[in-house]
């Protein structure tokens, strides 16, 4: 796999995506303008943008129209970033100073809001109330969701079932969300846009239990945060969901959750390290994977779907 | 003046904007819909919503485009609200206990978010991309106004200039935004477009001066928050510019910076309060009424421009 062509036909239009975050960068007053440096600063791989412009391939692929749409999806994406840190107080994120350690929460809540109100500015760009209609409903479900994995923090008695839910909204959505409107806004015919929707949200849903795997095998530095910090903030996840299954008795989660110590948070993380429970979560990311592939069976056999067929791939053999 | 009729012809169809609060409500599980009941509670004034409905008399006053429109302007409103709770630590506000002290940081964070959702969702609904993208300007405002206060607090080297700026990002833009809107979309013309925006900025900042006046001599009980707690979040508002300007020398707000102590804010407010600035800043608020009512001189003179006058002398005459 070659990552420098990870996205195709569209990795060079990326670049417009870009060129937008840097004039925002660049409009802004001193400080507003750095801490925007802060969290569009590049480095991201830009995977929803991508997704986006690769699901406008299988209409009018029209660049006026999709720039913004991807840009705003990334907006939309970082805003809820920016949020998550303020929430879990976070010093380090993907290795860099997230905003919230060099900034007070106040400014950094304020921060995420006015990268929403961009995402705003962008998507009504695209001169579709049906598209801003689609991200409207997205923030719905993605800020239900993240409410969701709040209440439920420290909650052992959730089920996979629960999982897959909260992950479906807290992540898939913005998937399916690029994906659908990228589609919309090139008018591809009715049955693509529900095939790159579904494509969207099953490659989500892999892309954010891969995540979650990573969580217990990830390199430190790599990931920029500590082995095990899902736990840490009493967040449950598919491997520990799997670990309580089939240790019901002696439930180390529910150890570590009843008297949080490093020693029990170790030991929780080894025995699903020694088990083959990461094996059997990385299976339902490969079942979700190619699900992705089936749906979109009806588009077009051609180098765009290829880029999309290929790119499941890529979310599982990823490292950080 | 009475109290009942303040919002004149549209008083009655404030309502219709009630029951969709009561309906996202109650359409969300257990937890959400306990915290939307919160926010969403009743109570408030629904000041800006009632300014859409009135502006939307001056053209064609279609309620299926209006009343979404209202709900918007104050699902917005509450939402930087409870972004603000968050901000503030503040553990009541209007009296009432905040979701900041009921739920954790994160789970606020997130319910704020999910209220711009609903903001956007009504909005849509409006059908108007231009009254759309006149709400992600006005939110871009709104944060960058707050982003601002956050940043300068503390900073005693502002000046009336940089308040009046402030204010108008964090409070008027939102009344404008709410007046034009309204006219937008009733498809009045475009002068009266021009005239009711104009009327809502200066209504707005009149609005703002007299909350913080309120701040200082306003009842602990009714403000439901401790007289001075501006200057206690390190808030520069118009009397402490006045009484800096008054006193460059021993500038008691410049000392109590220095050294927040109980007694050197009791000085700072007593201060406010003896001498002639409340009247002054007053005096601003009038002015800027005066500038509302000239505003909208270019309107039919009906009951509906009536009502619009006399909400410029309820909140010069407003106690909380």
């Amino acid at each position: 796999m070659k990552t420098g062509l990870l996205y195709g036909s569209v990795q060079e239009d990326l670049r417009l995506v870009e060129q937008i975050f840097e004039s925002l960068k660049d409009a802004d007053y001193g400080p507003l303008g750095e801490m925007l440096g802060m969290v569009l600063g590049g480095g991201g791989k830009l995977m929803r943008p991508a997704l986006a412009l690769l699901a406008g391939r299988f209409g009018d692929y029209d660049l006026a129209r999709l720039v913004p749409l991807a840009a705003s999806v990334e907006l939309l994406h970082t805003a809820t970033l920016v949020h998550d840190d303020v929430i879990d107080n976070a010093s380090t994120r993907r290795g860099r100073r997230t905003v919230n350690s060099a900034f007070q929460n106040s400014t950094t809540v304020m921060l995420g809001d006015f990268l929403f109100a961009h995402a705003a500015d962008q998507v009504v760009r695209t001169d579709s109330l049906r598209v801003v209609r689609l991200f409207s409903n997205t923030l719905m479900i993605m800020a239900k969701g993240e409410i969701r994995q709040d209440l439920a923090a420290y909650d052992s008695r959730q089920t996979i079932r629960d999982y897959l839910h909260r992950i479906g909204g807290k992540t898939a959505s913005l998937f399916a969300t690029a994906c659908e409107g990228g589609a919309v806004v090139s008018q591809a015919p009715e049955p693509w846009v529900d095939a790159l929707r579904e494509y969207g949200h099953s490659l989500g849903m892999a892309f954010q239990i891969v995540d979650d795997i990573l969580d217990f095998t990830g390199d430190e530095v790599q990931m920029g945060k500590p082995v095990g910090s899902d736990l840490m903030q009493g967040t449950l996840t598919l491997p520990s969901f799997l670990l309580m299954e089939r240790q019901p008795q002696s439930n180390p989660v529910q150890k570590y959750f009843s008297r949080p110590t490093k020693d029990r948070l170790a030991q929780a993380v080894d025995m699903v390290r020694a088990s083959g429970i990461l094996e059997e979560s990385y299976g339902m990311a490969r079942e979700f994977c190619r699900r992705a592939r089936e749906a979109i069976s009806v588009l077009p056999d051609n180098a765009d779907r290829q880029t999309l067929a290929d790119l499941t791939d890529y979310i599982l053999e990823r490292r950080s």
